[in-house]
């Protein structure tokens, strides 16, 4: 069996010396006539994701495939999904699969195959869960993952400007999320490696650096999942607000971006693939470095 | 354009004289046998399904199929559960996808074009979606039920018994759930059809009845989709506490009923299909009439 998740996930970091995590959102109206009208043709999703992980593999230890932008395609979105998050492992990049799931027992155990179990499913190493339901609708991802040495990725606190509107309701002095956090944390032992560090993650918004140290305290051992930084306007230095000293300087968790490494304007204008690729090289290159220096300074 | 999703349902319920919706989930372990191999061929859902289907309509004007049940089987389950959707519908059926979606802005999009948009997504008439990310993560569902004249069914007080982890956490004197309650309510009046009842519902778990009766008067227009009717404990009179009067007796929503509608006992032990038939018409002549009784009691 491979190493449990944390492991991979914190090896994988410290060897890019990033924690730059790519997210494959496809839009088809922003991905370049070059791959041809993704509107209408899912083959061009799969051409601009594969070209998009030969690059990212480059940069970056994890894909985060946004599944929400595949559905919309029916079951042929979801083909190219699973094709994509079978290519990025086989080049050896992890994959969390930003899928959001959660449901009641019986269910949840079905979307935990679906996500981070074996084919016909997705296979992905990691998945996102909505912790909403309560922590026994997040039990049956927990129990696959401790299985299969996987990941996963609680909602705890999003980038979203409406995160609030129910994260922050205060309970007896403490906003919901952390109530989230200290419910989940005891768990988190379950999923840890040999690193000291656990796959089963948080979801900590890179627009709310305050609260993330915050979260740290709570879920010590808990790898974060970032979003937020770039297009949603955190800097570097907010995403890793929660993370801490290790071996080569902070680390804890992976900082997601999509819109400014998959659509950077000079990748809009490319009049060629080369340019394109050229134009995402150096986007991704940026975005790798600028974390890597928040995370050494 | 069809009329709203609200009146659509509130007139298949009068007409059908009961709330019954039937859950559709398929667990592969307990389709019989007569359909064939369900953990080995994704077939054999396609035929338990449309048997269900050409069952359920005669009981039922809704079919609730839950998604995470299908996506196991890969591309080729949601294939499955896009044909029994289309199916069901053409059946005179409406169909509530049992997705539990929630996402930041861009993606919501994508998942609502996926479920209550058209081809090649699901087309469903109405979604389940989850409101902990905020009530931005919402609109995207709400304004594309408003152009298509579907529905959006918001994850309220669920049913299982982890529900009040996060749900029941106390806020200012209140439970989180009524602040979710609270924040959408207002919202209600653009789903609302000539009936008066609006398509943007509420999930309210009939295994908390005096909740149900609370939640009603925080979303007086909301229809209600209420699960843990049979298999999860609650009875008839439970299920309906959150009616009000009709024409027809109480009404103000729909009651689910997945597994004691499905694998019956008589049924799991059929040793033909029109034995099969027969026992699954019986339980859901029996769920339809308790649920018309404690309606008109």
């Amino acid at each position: 069996m491979s190493a449990p998740f944390a492991d991979r996930l914190i090896e994988g970091v410290r060897t890019k010396n990033t924690p730059l995590c790519v997210g494959l959102d496809p839009f088809a109206d922003k991905i370049p006539a070059l791959f041809g009208n993704a509107s209408d043709d899912t083959s061009s999703i799969l051409k601009f994701g594969t070209a998009i992980i030969d690059i990212a593999r480059q940069h970056a230890c994890v894909l985060k495939p946004q599944l929400g932008l595949f559905e919309q395609f029916g079951e042929m979105g979801y083909a190219v999904a699973r094709m994509l998050v079978s290519y990025a492992q086989s080049e050896g990049m992890l994959v969390i699969l930003d899928a959001k799931r959660g449901d009641i027992g019986t269910t949840a155990e079905g979307y935990a195959r679906a996500t981070i179990g074996g084919v016909p499913g997705f296979n992905a190493d990691a998945v996102t869960v909505n912790p909403y339901m309560g922590k026994d609708t997040i039990e049956p991802f927990i129990t696959r993952a401790e299985a299969e040495a996987k990941g996963v990725i609680v909602l705890v606190r999003t980038s979203n400007p409406g995160a609030g509107d129910f994260q922050d309701l205060q309970v007896g002095g403490a906003p919901v999320w952390r109530r989230v956090a200290e419910i989940i944390a005891p768990e988190c032992a379950r999923l840890r490696g040999a690193s000291g560090w656990s796959g089963l993650m948080a979801v900590a918004g890179a627009t709310y650096p305050e609260e993330a140290r915050v979260l740290r305290d709570a879920m010590p051992e808990a790898l974060f999942l970032v979003p937020g930084y770039g297009a949603q306007g955190a800097s570097a230095g907010d995403a890793v607000s929660g993370f801490v000293q290790g071996p080569n300087g902070r680390e804890g968790g992976v900082v997601s971006s999509s819109r400014a490494v998959l659509y950077p304007q000079a990748a809009q204008a490319a009049k060629s693939m080369a340019e394109w690729r050229a134009a995402i090289g150096d986007a991704m290159a940026a975005a790798a470095g600028e974390l890597r220096a928040a995370c050494t300074s």
